[in-house]
C-alpha cells in the first residue's frame, strides 16, 4: 500500500537487512527502521515496532533467516538454534511468529550445507512474506462484492496492512474496492484504550486516499441507530471451531449493535487464523493488560514531542480486558483468502479440517 | 457529599460571595473557585468552572441574587435585568439556567422596594439550591431499593453531586445505598470524547468511599457477556413525552447491552428533565460538537502540568455527537424524586403532565 504516494509493505528484506515501518512511532511520524541483523528484528518485535500477527509473522521469518546468514561456518546448527530460541521469545501469543519461525527452521534442517541453508532459509522467509500479502490480496479479492457503490463500512481496531505483510484483513476489501472505484467511506472507530484506529488504521486510510471519518467507541451505537452504517468488517485474533471470534476489546459492543439493526457483520482473517483446537468461545482465555493503558493516554504535544497524560483520577484502578468474544450466531460471514464461508457448521467444520470453502453465495 | 472527608455542596453562598469547586481542574486539583460579583459567577458558568444542568441552574440563581445585592438604589429595576440578561447569556442549552433566572427574576418582580428585592432574591437563590439538593437526596432514596447488598452498577458519564448541588441523579441511589452500609460497587465508564467518567465520576466516588473500577467504553460489552453487570443508572438530558431518552454519547450502546442481556436498565432524573413539549426521541435535535474533543486528549503529565496531546493522525477528521437517543423501550423505569415512574404511557403520561407518580411495585 502507499504512503506519501510511494509503495510500502510493513516489513521487507534489502539484502541482508530487514527494513520496517516503525509502528511505535505512528502516525505522528514516518520512519523506516533498519534491522542488519536477526538480534535488531527480534528486538523489534519485542518493543513493537512491528506489531499485528501477520506482520511479526513476517519478521520473524526474516529474523531467522538473518541468523542463518550470520552462522559461523562450523558448527552452524547449534548457532541456529539458539538464535531461532531468540526470536521465539520475543512475543508469547501470535501463533503467526511460530509458525513462520517453524517453516524456516524446516528448511535449514533438510539442507545438507551451510551454502544450501542460507539459500533455502531466505527462499522461505521471502515466501512466507509473499503468501501473507498474497492472502490480503485474495481477502480484498473475496470481500469487495460485498461493498455496494459509497458503502459505509464501520471498522474496529486495526486490521490493515501495517498488521500484515500487506493489504491487510479487515481492510482489503475496502482498498479493493477503493481501487475498482467504488468509493467506500469508512468509520475509523478509536478504539481505545490503545488507539489503534485513531492511530494506525486513519493514517493507513489517508496515506491510500480512502474516505474515512474518526468515531469514539461512544459514537457507534448512534451512527446505528441513525442507519448511517451499511456493514461491519473486523479482523481477527482467534476464531475457534464453532466460529465464536475472539477480537479486539470492543467488537463485541459492535457486532450486538449490528446484529440488533440488522446490518452484516463480516470477520476477515486468513485460515490460520482459525483454531480448530478451541471448541468455542467459553474456551478463548481473555488477556487483561496492565491498567495504566486506560489511566494514561500518550499522543503528540504542540511542540510535536510524544507525551504521556493521566487522563483519570489519580487514586483510580482500572480494568482492561484486552479482547472480547463474539459469538457465531452475530457473524454474517468469514472473508477468507479462500473464499467467504458462512458461519453454518457445514460450512465452517470443512473449512477449518480440510481448508475447503463452501460457497454461500 | 465529601470531599476529603469534608462535606461539600458544588455551588454555594458564603454572606455575597458564590462558592464553588472548579470541575474545570478536577481531578488534577481540588480547588475552590470564589466569585464575589454577578459577574464572575456568569463568568464561573460560561468557562465551566461549574458543569451540569442542575448545578449550573444553581449558580445562575445565585448570581442574579448577587446583582439584587449589587443594585444602586435608583434606578434598581433597569439594573438586576440587565444583570439578569448577562447571566442568561451565559450558556445556551440548560433549560435549569433559564428556570433558576426566572423564578429569582419574579420574586424582584413582586418587591415594593429594593430591600424587599434583595431578601427575597436571595432567599429564593437559597431554596432553589436547597430544591436541587433535595430532589438529588429523593432520587437516592427512591432509587436505592433497587440496589441488593453488593449490586454492581455501571454507570455513564457524570451524573453524580458535582452536577447538582448535591448528590446527583444516577449516582444519588449508589450514595445513599453506600451509606445504608450495602457496598455497592461501580463500573465507571471513561466517556469518551471529553471522559467525565475517569475524571469526575471516579473522583466523586473515590472522595465518598464508594468501591468502583474505570473501564474503557470498549469493555462494557464483555463485562455483560460475563454476567458482571447487575443493573445500569444514568442520568438524562432530556426525557421526551413518550419516555425515549437523550443523554451523553454511548448510553443507547450501554442500554442495548442491558437490553440483550436482561440487566434492568435504570434513568435517574429529576422532574424538570422531562420535557412534554417533545413528542419522542425523533424531536430531539442532536447537539454536533467540535472534532477536536475527538483528535486531542489532555491530561496531566509527569510534572503535574496539564498537557493537550493529539492521539490521532493527523490528517484525521471526526464526528463527534455529544448526546445519543435510548428508546423508551429498553428503560426498565425513571427513578425521580417524586417516585419511580414506568415507562408504560399509563405512567409517564400523567406523571408528565400533573407531575403524579403512579407507583410500579
Amino acid at each position: 500500500m502507499r504512503v506519501q504516494g510511494k509503495s510500502y509493505r510493513s516489513v521487507w528484506l534489502e539484502g541482508r537487512t530487514v527494513r520496517m515501518i516503525d509502528q511505535r512511532l505512528l502516525p505522528y511520524r514516518f520512519s523506516i527502521l533498519e534491522c542488519p541483523t536477526y538480534r535488531e528484528t527480534a528486538d523489534a518485535i519485542t518493543t513493537m515496532a512491528v506489531r499485528g500477527a501477520g506482520a511479526i509473522g513476517v519478521a520473524a521469518g526474516y529474523a531467522v533467516a538473518q541468523a542463518v546468514l550470520a552462522a559461523p561456518d562450523d558448527p552452524w546448527r547449534p548457532f541456529i538454534a539458539e538464535a531461532a530460541q531468540l526470536v521465539r521469545a520475543t512475543r508469547p501469543t501470535a501463533r503467526d511468529l511460530f509458525y513462520a519461525i517453524e517453516q524456516v527452521e524446516e528448511t535449514v534442517r533438510l539442507a545438507s550445507t551451510l551454502a544450501a541453508a542460507r539459500q533455502a532459509a531466505i527462499a522461505t522467509a521471502i515466501r512466507l512474506a509473499d503468501e501473507n500479502a498474497a492472502a490480503g490480496e485474495r481477502m480484498g479479492v473475496v470481500g469487495e462484492p460485498l461493498l455496494s457503490p459509497g458503502a459505509r463500512v464501520m471498522t474496529h481496531c486495526n486490521a490493515g496492512w501495517l498488521a500484515f505483510a500487506d493489504w491487510g484483513s479487515a481492510l482489503a476489501p475496502i482498498y479493493r474496492a477503493h481501487h475498482q472505484g467504488k468509493r467506500p467511506f469508512v468509520y475509523v472507530t478509536e478504539t481505545r484504550p490503545r488507539g489503534q484506529g485513531a492511530r494506525l488504521t486513519a493514517w493507513e486510510l489517508g496515506e491510500e486516499g480512502v474516505s474515512y471519518v474518526l468515531v469514539t467507541d461512544t459514537a457507534c451505537g448512534s451512527l446505528f441507530r441513525r442507519g448511517e452504517v451499511d456493514c461491519v468488517i473486523v479482523g481477527a485474533d482467534r476464531i475457534a471451531a464453532n466460529g465464536d471470534t475472539a477480537n479486539k476489546i470492543g467488537t463485541y459492543t459492535l457486532a450486538l449493535l449490528a446484529h440488533h439493526h440488522g446490518v452484516p457483520f463480516y470477520v476477515a482473517a486468513p485460515r490460520s487464523t482459525f483454531d480448530g483446537a478451541t471448541p468455542n468461545g467459553e474456551a478463548i482465555v481473555i488477556e487483561e493488560r496492565s491498567e495504566d493503558e486506560v489511566l494514561w493516554v500518550s499522543g503528540q504535544a504542540a511542540d510535536g514531542s510524544i507525551q504521556r497524560v493521566r487522563v483519570s483520577a489519580e487514586q483510580a484502578r482500572a480494568r482492561n480486558p484486552a479482547f472480547d468474544v463474539t459469538p457465531v450466531s452475530f457473524i454474517r460471514a468469514f472473508i477468507t483468502e479462500a473464499g467467504l464461508i458462512s458461519p453454518a457448521p457445514e460450512s465452517l467444520a470443512p473449512f477449518i479440517k480440510h481448508g475447503t470453502p463452501v460457497s454461500i453465495h
